[in-house]
């Protein structure tokens, strides 16, 4: 196994295309710039399909669950055997993500990357486990070298899972207790932020336990040193966080982009966009959570998302939730009408 | 004709089924609070629909079209022939609106209240001519007194039609070239605000337009007396903006919520509610439009709308992009697996 594709080039978008698409929004039925930053969408995912009028029909979502060492150190309040209790929700349809997916006619694929302990078969879920969960990073590092290419291999398999069933636009979800701790961990050693901003109430702690996840996180980055994302995703990250990492960037590769959703999906954006900053023309931004160190993670994305509703669920929930609106955008572009079609007087 | 109707009760949220549905929402598979505002949503519907699973499948959007005698004085970037024009356009399904509708499922009418010229026969477009036009209100009032009794009758027959047709929800839109201004003057009527706070570009003036559009609606303002909400409708108003207003009224009387969309839409809605403080809880806001005057109507109406991306197209289109929030709230909430279901350990 290698980690060499990392690097494999991301293609350009497509300027003619973008062009096209400016051309025909100019000539729809509304006065120029009337549907805001939908049309930048339309315009911009034009370029990325490589033609006049993008479709988001076909979708596929995946939600990568695994576990964390660093639960053990209390940073949830939810105990552990909810990763796996919820990865059976997801396969018997009763998940957030689950409805959504439903909903949207989106492909839903869970890849169990490390639960504790081995699942039964169970539909729609593939087994990639890498591990029991992740070592707990305040002590050592979260994975070995070879987990790490693992769980990208999980990631990198997912996506291409995807394009072969021809998937137009893909949105990746996370499942793991203690996943905000590894996230915000994460997050600090990439930002250098103060580990406070980054740290927050998770599934739902209250003051003094977001205070004990504060002086974990330090802890974790006082043991761990790390120059690259490579390193900060061995050291204090998760299988799921790298998985969704390796997932954005080979997605890129083969020219679909991805629709990321909440906390810890921004933070393995930021790890791949720090490994290849051309990625950044192919991820989209779904919602700024609830989470409080959301934001530095967006601002450090140079991401603008398109919904704020306090969402702090994951699973690619708020991903879901967003994706009408790219659809709509789509739609509009495709077919309204111009105004010479309409008989409509221009400005 | 009258219009006492305008004054028959509203009814009351159910306090019983808000209970049970926020009971149900506490035993979903999630983070109590981790699907943000949708949660509220869920149980605010579910209130109004008297039900502890609210539904939307069964929506109803319609677009009131009228001119405006203040169009003379050149207020908008497009000539008046557009109004008619974009009739034609709803009628043939090429406009932003016949999109949405179409993708939403949602039952699209439009309701010509008063365009320059009669229109011959389009395929769901109702004829309830009020005039041809509104007067320039700068030198006299917009309507008579029965001009404004037909335009508030436009609205109840339009939700009562809707009610019929078994609409669970209500999408008033509009479309007339010169509304911005109308809309503009008569929320400087009822709020009291400096006339350049509630005046923007509309469909695209530049700053020059706009200042002349600010002293057309200071010259109205000076010129027109207006101590209730009619008189400012009667003043100041569009035949549209009436019918909106009394719509909103009518739907709510008849147990039906309604989803406003932009800046015009908003000051019907802020004229109805000055009409009937009760009407707060049957009204959702569905994004925060460019047009500056927004976000002050919006603070008057105590609305914290679902979106804000730019939009200032108008014709119910803001609405329609927000009802897909609107349904995956009530989605999740009907069809998440509880902890009990699924075998999910809780906090």
């Amino acid at each position: 196994m290698s980690i060499d594709w990392l690097a494999d080039p991301i293609p350009a978008s497509d300027r003619d295309a973008r062009l096209a698409a400016l051309q025909r929004q100019m000539q729809l039925t509304k006065p120029a710039g009337a549907l805001g930053r939908l049309e930048a969408l339309a315009v911009r995912l034009a370029g990325l399909q490589r033609c006049v009028c993008p479709q988001l029909e076909r979708v596929r979502i995946v939600v990568f669950a695994a576990d964390h060492g660093v639960a053990a150190a209390g940073v949830s309040a939810y105990p552990q055997a909810v990763t796996a209790e919820m990865v059976r929700n997801f396969a018997r349809g009763g998940a957030a993500i689950s409805v959504l997916a439903r909903t949207l006619g989106a492909e839903l694929e869970v890849v169990n990357v490390g639960t504790v302990a081995a699942l039964e078969p169970l539909a729609g879920v593939i087994d990639a486990r890498v591990g029991p969960g992740t070592a707990n990073f305040v002590r050592a590092p979260a994975m070995s070298d070879e987990q790490l290419e693992q769980a990208l291999a999980a990631g990198r398999t997912a996506a291409e899972r995807a394009m072969l069933a021809g998937a137009q636009l893909f949105i990746g979800g996370e499942m793991g207790i203690g996943n905000t701790t590894a996230a915000a961990a994460l997050a600090a050693a990439l930002l250098g932020l103060p580990t406070a901003e980054l740290v927050g109430p998770g599934t739902g702690l209250d003051a003094a336990g977001v205070a004990a996840k504060i002086r974990i996180v330090d802890a974790a980055l006082a043991r761990a040193q790390a120059a690259t994302p490579l390193a900060a995703l061995r050291e204090l990250g998760g299988f799921e966080i790298a998985a969704l990492a390796a997932a954005y960037l080979a997605a890129a590769q083969r020219g679909v982009p991805s629709l990321v959703d909440g906390f810890i999906t921004s933070v393995a954006a930021l790890v791949a966009l720090r490994m290849q900053p051309e990625l950044a023309d192919w991820l989209l931004f779904a919602h700024r959570s609830a989470e409080p160190g959301h934001r530095h993670v967006l601002a450090a994305c140079a991401a603008e998302p398109l919904l704020e509703l306090g969402l702090r669920l994951g699973e690619g929930s708020g991903a879901a939730l967003a994706l009408p609106l790219l659809r709509s955008a789509c739609t509009l572009h495709g077919e309204m009408a111009t105004f010479a079609e309409a008989g409509v007087s221009q400005a």
